[in-house]
């Protein structure tokens, strides 16, 4: 099988859109080992005219399309004109593929030869569930084979160092192992197509204990879809083991606790925190002595753990996690360059910090000094 | 001038890779007033000898471009191939482009009837600096026009009233004036086209005035490039009057503060704040009486009023903001639907909330209720 994707959007060739949409599409293309060979951006908006004519058939308004447009716009409270039901135009042999994001439903339609154009909305929140609750599972029977993906995550190990260790592993063709990059991530896929589901994951299984031995405790978590992240691991953990967290935060702002309160079920695990943002509130708020900031300096493990201590006491959770550093660019000193962070960890068996040294932008600082204060959550909960 | 961008590469078509060079390039020529029809993303790598096909000449081992290549390698102290060298074949009349960032020189070859391929790297931090330092120039030369745009930001009215408002004004061809959107605003891009830069803002004026006559004080910023925000703006405002804020936040759990310290010279203005995600520690951090609670409900005018003025008197703060609500998706009533949200404003002259009736998921709901906080901590800080 091989597909073609064909973005239609003025957005794109403005650029004032980045094209997420395509690359979504590709990789779970890829995942069903359906082959692109080419990919286009247009600006006008005949797609669905063109398809018809490929189809050679008329656009006919489709009742199950017009319902789902007109319960849509009942639901935002919105008033639908006759013109808003050419969204619910399609040729009478297409499928129509619910929305429940947006107001355009997609659609496959069928254009002969054993070939089908499919329309997706543009918005990606509308793009992907569609895509990934009706589009993959109608891929799937069309290609006869059965993809079975382990999604691989890991944190505290480089891309370099995982390559390396497994790079002989990543040669081979089915089962597949792929590696995929975030900030201070690697998420590797490992995947292998058979006849069965069943074929498919005894293919897989020697991979994967393979790729644990070698790497060993790095790996956070396996997972049969990407949906995972170091956040919904960390809440679970301490959800498993029933304990409450706080946070106390300088140079992130309120972003590790704002990441934590994005998974959801946190509401019973995280109780809440402090945002310490000038020096003297990490006293005010945080309890952390003024001459400890003046000894140490502010960005110091001592002030670290004052800050988790100070935070555990004061909210009476389980453990407690903080976050001081310079996110630069201004800042930087030879002793204290801009990416010096600690994370300070306290709980009732005792506190301690973790000393980073961290490269990159603002952003990128910011985004590793929670990932590694969301970490040592995780990492504390697990602790026998 | 028409341009058409060929992206190459099996990366960008198995998904590994996010296509920012397309947006990039994009913004840049529509900048330039540069129209584009059509962009593709193909996967071979004979771009260069397909360039020299369309020119009718051979590719020719370009000395200038010999010099750039083995100077990089020896730079990098890697050992260069006589392959490397194909690096630097162009036609004849090609002009290279040096590459201070990677091996690969770009080229500009003319291929007849005022037409040019234009050949850059792949790899954005090589693709970016070559395009802006080399590309630009020559591309303005050639279009012999100047462009002058404005980006007028708007928060507060939905795109919809602002297309009725402004749908005359929208069919103009120059100066022309387009709308963009992102969760929660509207930003309009002006763009006049003349001769000279004083003509072409000239042209600009009356259109800039009627805008702003027709929609007031939604308008938060004009700016002469897109990187202007909300959070910028808010900063600016209560720096400008000398004032500290705080903040305290369930829903949000942190985002607001997190928002508003990405903005650089935050750290004078912003000073730290409550993480009130578990209902007690509303009252334990934030002072807000546990029967006001009780009595009103957690998601209420009186609770989100109580959070920002004992935040407001705990920190020493001129303005405090909060914001306590539902993101969903469970836990709506009848009564209090997902979407319900209070933004309170708490200042020496008194405290106020701000109802929110929001719509779509979580993110979106927590989006929404960050920039309404900081918009609200911006039109406090200009009142008079």
């Amino acid at each position: 099988m091989i597909a073609e994707i064909l973005c239609i959007g003025t957005e794109l060739l403005m650029g004032q859109t980045l094209n997420t949409n395509a690359q979504f599409i590709s990789r779970r293309l890829s995942a069903l080992g359906i082959s692109q060979y080419h990919q286009s951006v247009v600006g006008d908006n005949e797609e669905r005219l063109e398809a018809a004519k490929v189809a050679g058939q008329a656009l006919v308004l489709r009742p199950e399309a017009e319902a789902m447009v007109r319960e849509r716009f009942r639901r935002l409270g919105r008033t639908m004109t006759e013109n808003n039901l050419s969204q619910a135009m399609f040729t009478p042999d297409s499928t129509v593929l619910e929305n429940p994001w947006g107001t355009a439903p997609g659609a496959i339609v069928p254009v002969g030869e054993g070939k089908a154009v499919i329309h997706l909305p543009g918005p990606p929140r509308e793009l992907e569930p569609m895509f990934t609750e009706h589009v993959e599972p109608w891929l799937q029977t069309r290609s006869g084979r059965v993809l079975v993906s382990r999604y691989i995550r890991i944190f505290g190990m480089g891309e370099a160092e995982v390559d390396s260790r497994l790079s002989d592993l990543m040669e081979g063709s089915n089962p597949t192992l792929s590696p995929y990059c975030a900030t201070g991530e690697v998420m590797l896929r490992a995947t292998a197509s058979a006849a069965s589901e069943a074929e498919a994951q005894e293919l897989l299984l020697p991979l994967m204990i393979e790729v644990r031995l070698r790497l060993g405790s790095v790996i956070y978590a396996v997972e049969e879809d990407d949906g995972g992240s170091l956040e919904k691991c960390a809440v679970a953990a301490l959800g498993a083991r029933g304990w409450t967290c706080a946070t106390c935060e300088s140079l992130t702002g309120g972003l590790i606790a704002a990441t934590l309160v994005n998974v959801s079920g946190s509401s019973s695990v995280v109780r809440g925190g402090f945002v310490t943002y000038q020096t003297d509130t990490k006293t005010l708020l945080a309890g952390v002595p003024a001459e400890v900031i003046e000894e140490h300096n502010v960005v110091s493990a001592e002030v670290a753990m004052g800050m988790a201590q100070g935070t555990r006491e004061r909210l009476g959770v389980d453990i407690a996690v903080s976050a001081t550093g310079l996110a630069g660019p201004g800042g930087g000193t030879p002793e204290r360059p801009v990416g010096t962070v600690f994370v300070g960890v306290s709980t009732a068996k005792g506190t301690y910090a973790i000393p980073l040294h961290l490269t990159g932008d603002r952003l990128r600082i910011r985004t590793l000094s929670v990932k590694h204060a969301i970490n040592a959550l995780r990492m504390e909960a697990l602790k026998k």
